[in-house]
């Protein structure tokens, strides 16, 4: 690997490129992104190498790359796949980092593109290459959702992702989709489903304002975040998420005729037993 | 106010304690617990200057006293309404720090006690005397909700709490309650169902453990909560939280259905602006 293009340059892909760098990659890395200033960041922080500003440009950066990194959001990974295939070289891998796997698997697999699709599970509250860090992945899980055997360009994306310090995990890409349902994508719903209920109820309550505390701060933190961010995964991922929002509206319902009784006990020994493995 | 006594000397009733000091209390703090081990920890943290351990005693304490704090959860709190009423002297003033104040409210009115309902909002993940500190109500929320017009006794009991650094807050009971529901219960039982929840569907899965991040961590923290801390919560504010759960049941029914339409934009934008307000 020494030709990079990083599609998508904001906190992921701009992070991507410092920690390829902190890790010593000496190759180049070619920039492409909808926003000429996250470009300019990035390439000014060493993220990135060269920008590609324009459709010549990105073809002759993709023509050249033995890696290609989709970091922009879902809808977009699928788009890009599309755009770059006429221009790769033989033998080149493409990689990506979207939150929802199962979509762009079905994709690759249909294109026939030597394709790893990957998921560093790590981000900010806010994105944009100004915030982007080397060290962002560490200690965080990367999953990847292979589609075949591990070629040896595979493997060698693969290093480079375990230099980064993340953890690399494995998984299928519809259990990808499902468990990132579980464990990301229904606490994300609830904070926001949480949040708007509470700003139509009593969003303009001085005094429930000044009585909130850390449980309430805490669990509408998610509430600020964009939908932007959210659209791609909920277009994406519509069934799994239906799936827990539906479980859980049972399970509140459950507990909402259960208050006065020992059932309510149970609910908590539950919740209690599973914060007691983690 | 020379003579008080603290009923409960777990954190609460303890931190009161090291308040009352740190504000330049020199009377006399005698505790009563059901617990001889809190009442000795308290003691020797200097929450306390003695305390009362048998009937006798309890009732020689309570009659000598000029304030009674009930510093014990709410059931108990009703309980002990009854058990101090035939030793109060003449004048003497019973307050509280429960989570619910409506029942407790009611009662009182009907003992025709002097008695000035409080709720200081302030605690930690885990009880008991050895952790409470003087310092626990600087900034926090004491909300009184007052049954008739300030007597000069309540008003030295609120220049002390003032003392502690607390920002009191004077609500109605039902309002008191109603509130809490929106902004303390329903998280916890939010929290407590999405955990129990994930105890059912994935509790022993490795691959998930592996994969939850800060998110997942944050939305079930109050999944640790104790039932002995939330039973008599979820009995004396029935009602008003039944009311927040069927709401959220009904807002995630709603985001579930709508996965896929400018309605789940519509949902985002009402919990940034929650947020935004903050």
């Amino acid at each position: 690997m020494k030709h990079v293009t990083m599609i998508g340059t904001g906190l992921i892909g701009a992070s991507v490129g410092l920690a390829l760098r902190d890790a010593g990659f000496s190759g180049t890395i070619t920039g492409i992104d909808a926003s000429g200033e996250e470009l300019t960041v990035a390439e000014q922080a060493g993220a990135i190498s060269a920008s590609a500003r324009n459709p010549e440009a990105h073809a002759e950066a993709i023509s050249a790359s033995d890696v290609v990194v989709l970091a922009v959001p879902v809808l977009a990974i699928l788009d890009w796949m599309g755009r770059i295939q006429p221009h790769l070289r033989e033998g080149a891998l493409v990689t990506d980092a979207g939150s929802t796997k199962a979509q762009i698997a079905v994709r690759a697999r249909e294109m026939g593109m030597d394709f790893l699709p990957g998921h560093p599970m790590a981000g900010k509250e806010r994105g944009g290459a100004a915030l982007a860090e080397g060290s962002l992945f560490r200690g965080a899980p990367w999953i990847f959702t292979p589609l075949h055997p591990t070629t040896p360009l595979e493997q060698e994306w693969r290093d480079w992702v375990g230099k980064f310090g993340a953890r690399v995990i494995d998984l299928d890409p519809e259990r990808h989709d499902k468990l990132c349902a579980w464990v990301s994508h229904l606490p994300q719903m609830v904070s926001t489903a949480m949040t708007a209920l509470l700003e139509d109820e009593i969003g303009d309550d001085a005094d429930l304002r000044a009585i909130g505390g850390r449980a309430l701060r805490e669990m509408t933190r998610l509430g600020a975040s964009p939908y932007s961010m959210w659209r791609d995964i909920a277009l994406t991922n519509e069934v799994p998420i239906a799936d827990t929002l539906l479980a859980l509206e049972q399970r509140l319902q459950h507990m909402r005729e259960n208050l006065k009784t020992l059932e309510l006990r149970e609910e908590f020994g539950k919740a209690n037993e599973f914060k007691s493995r983690s």
